[in-house]
């Protein structure tokens, strides 16, 4: 197909989806890409651009000119268009927002620019319809048509007042059934969720799924209304935060896929793998502080993987519950009594498999003494590997710090080294040695 | 608050959004919760209960009559009706239905019943908006105020034809402006996003992110339009998926929460444990095999927990890459591609951290051949547990296996197996004993 045929691509294209077109292009390389992008009607690859890989778009604007560009920017609503000027270098942002023909559009964009990409007023988009209070029904309806042209789903239509604080939102069936002289203010409904343009997408996503929301206005700090936030948008903050507790989980810094190189890859992983390195050196050397007790009990030795890997996984259980509990506010009860329900399912746990392995090293080796610290050893880890698991989220949600760190290598490495400690310790009591 | 005030407990619950009383509820006892839902009205309570936790709403409806219940359920969309009256007991369900005073409403509700809970048809409701092809626009307008009382949103009218199959939408604007007495047949819009029935939740949710939809509908085998899913469901479904895949990789059947019984807590936690306890006997037999090496090098030894960690940490970073790419649907390439790179990542960073490791044990115990097994076993079992990490997952998934049950304890078990057999028998050859 990458023959030229110009019209026959065109048609082509014409008929699928942006989002496929989208994968598409991805697929390609860059030449292809950028051929492609220049071949399509604007106001489609407008759309596909926001859709393609960060890394595949970065390629193909930098085959395209500033005025290109902004062709497509025009097309695209206020919070597409800043997130990918966003992503532009310093010295281009300048050039393509000059040449913007709507300036209206231009200055929402700027004004979006200077939001955190990673709060509410970063996800916010300009588009939106509002009326103020003071209006009639005849202005407002009028006022209304003008601004749904730029809005592709109206869903609310919010009401202001004379100095643009939010109030509340207007029901279309209350607007269509009264006289055309009447008030806003007289008609409109004063309750209205909304939230502060310095809030996390984390929490904006809690509040509109917890109350069912397809979009939530966004306040300024004096409750002006500066934007608005739409599902689809929450929909993305919803999978990314997925993703980034589940990478951390499994020791991946955030933010790399199956198709990054090699060396984004090891950058992600190597840093955890280091953080285990140094965790099986400390319990090399807490062994080599027992290497007497190797000629008497080599037996013990064997064991110590599974104490490291049961303990390990206790801790990872644990914080995971935890972890979770936090991030869908089902937490309820104090520290106390969470660490208490805790340790009484890790005796319950502890004991049921020490009982096991008790009889298996027992009837495997013959010597009492030593399945028995093995065995007592293994409740000990497992209540430890309990208490850390439970307690360090716990303790760094208080202190502000993502407890999902507290997944993963972090819990398992520690877990580790204290179980082998506990290990040897309780042993060498027991066998009196 | 409990001390029956009743007309003040109405006036405060009055205010407050559904979703806020369900907390409330979640949190007081039975009795309590039974007095509340049956002292508020029923247009609320019916919301309230599609909120609360699901064994709370167990308890409570257990306190309720049939026609009680009946009530509450003809408040609510279907959907939502038949999800709670699937939890009832089956001698319930019955009489509940017998009770729903819309026979209507009814029907529908049985309909859905007989859907699969994990299928687009367990998702769906309903309430939607079609019209035929064959009316005209009058007819249209009439019949679709009618049809809208019962839909909360309407989103996007359906165009159908006689025999009920699916055929396009409408597009309101083109209703409004064309005249009364064309054929809705001349100014549907034929393109129309639509998912059958029997498609997979994960799917409906990829499929309606990637295409920023806010509603699809449903279809049967030969095309008929059978039903409407709505973003807000779709957004439980994603955190449901996320929060599975997550328990998975932590090592935690699904479907647990923090405040749940340790009973159940332990049944969800300990059959994953046990798969740990029965790898780590499976390592202490391994080790049991290479006994002797023990008088000579104990410091080996000292290493195998070192060793047994990052094979499962690679194991777990290679399977949740994979993982992840296969919920996303971008892995690209074949198999044997990504293999290559996986082998290609591995031999980095394991490069990097034997070197760091050789250092630091030839400085420690000053024997260079000991050392140089040690990481020489490294590099080869992070080989080995990133092929394992990479392969098993990608093998479920062509087998049509959830691949998320090959990340967590599974992984890391048969990891810490195959890295500590690697390790000696490595050992063994350069030490030549």
């Amino acid at each position: 197909i990458e023959s030229r045929r110009d019209t026959d691509l065109v048609n082509l294209m014409e008929d699928i989806h942006y989002a496929d077109v989208a994968d598409i292009i991805d697929e390609l390389n860059e030449d292809e890409a950028t051929y492609l992008i220049k071949l399509l009607e604007s106001d489609k690859t407008s759309d596909v651009l926001t859709e393609l890989d960060e890394d595949v778009r970065e390629s193909i604007l930098s085959n395209l000119s500033a005025k290109e560009i902004a062709e497509e920017l025009d097309e695209l609503d206020t919070d597409d268009a800043a997130d990918i000027i966003g992503e532009l270098p310093n010295e281009i942002i300048q050039e393509v927002i000059s040449e913007l023909e709507d300036r209206e559009h231009a200055k929402d964009i700027v004004d979006l620019l200077r939001y955190d990409e990673n709060s509410a007023g970063g996800l916010m988009a300009k588009e939106l319809v509002k009326v103020r209070e003071s209006w009639d029904v005849l202005k407002c309806v009028k006022e209304m048509r003008a601004q749904a042209e730029n809005v592709t789903r109206v869903h609310s239509i919010y009401v202001v007042d004379d100095s643009d604080k939010l109030k509340g939102r207007l029901s279309l069936k209350d607007l269509l059934t009264t006289s055309t002289r009447t008030h806003i203010s007289e008609i409109y409904i004063p309750k209205v969720d909304s939230v502060n343009v310095n809030e996390k997408p984390e929490e904006v996503a809690k509040i509109m799924s917890k109350y069912d929301l397809e979009a939530i206005p966004v306040v300024d700090e004096i409750g002006r209304l500066v934007g608005r936030i739409t599902i689809d948008d929450i929909v993305d903050v919803i999978r990314e935060e997925a993703e980034k507790d589940y990478q951390m989980a499994a020791g991946i810094s955030q933010d790399v896929e199956a198709d990054d190189s090699i060396w984004d890859l090891t950058r992600a992983r190597l840093p955890w793998l280091f953080l285990g390195l140094v965790g099986g050196i400390g319990a090399a050397g807490i062994m080599g502080g027992f290497e007497e007790m190797i000629k008497q009990h080599a037996v013990l030795f064997f064991f110590t993987p599974l104490i490291a890997a049961m303990a390990g996984n206790v801790g990872v259980q644990s914080s995971a519950i935890v972890v979770q509990g936090l991030a869908n506010n089902d937490l309820k009860g104090s520290v106390g009594n969470r660490l208490i329900k805790e340790m009484l399912l890790a005796l319950l746990n502890g004991s049921i498999l020490a009982a096991i392995l008790l009889l298996f090293t027992w009837f495997w080796k013959g010597e009492f003494l030593t399945s028995l610290s093995i065995c007592l050893s293994l409740i000990a880890v497992i209540l430890v590997a309990g208490f850390i698991g439970t307690f360090i989220p716990l303790f760094l949600h208080k202190r502000g710090i993502d407890p999902a760190i507290a997944t993963g290598p972090f819990i398992t490495t520690s877990n580790d080294i204290f179980g082998i400690l506990i290990y040897f310790s309780i042993a060498k009591v027991i066998l009196g040695i």
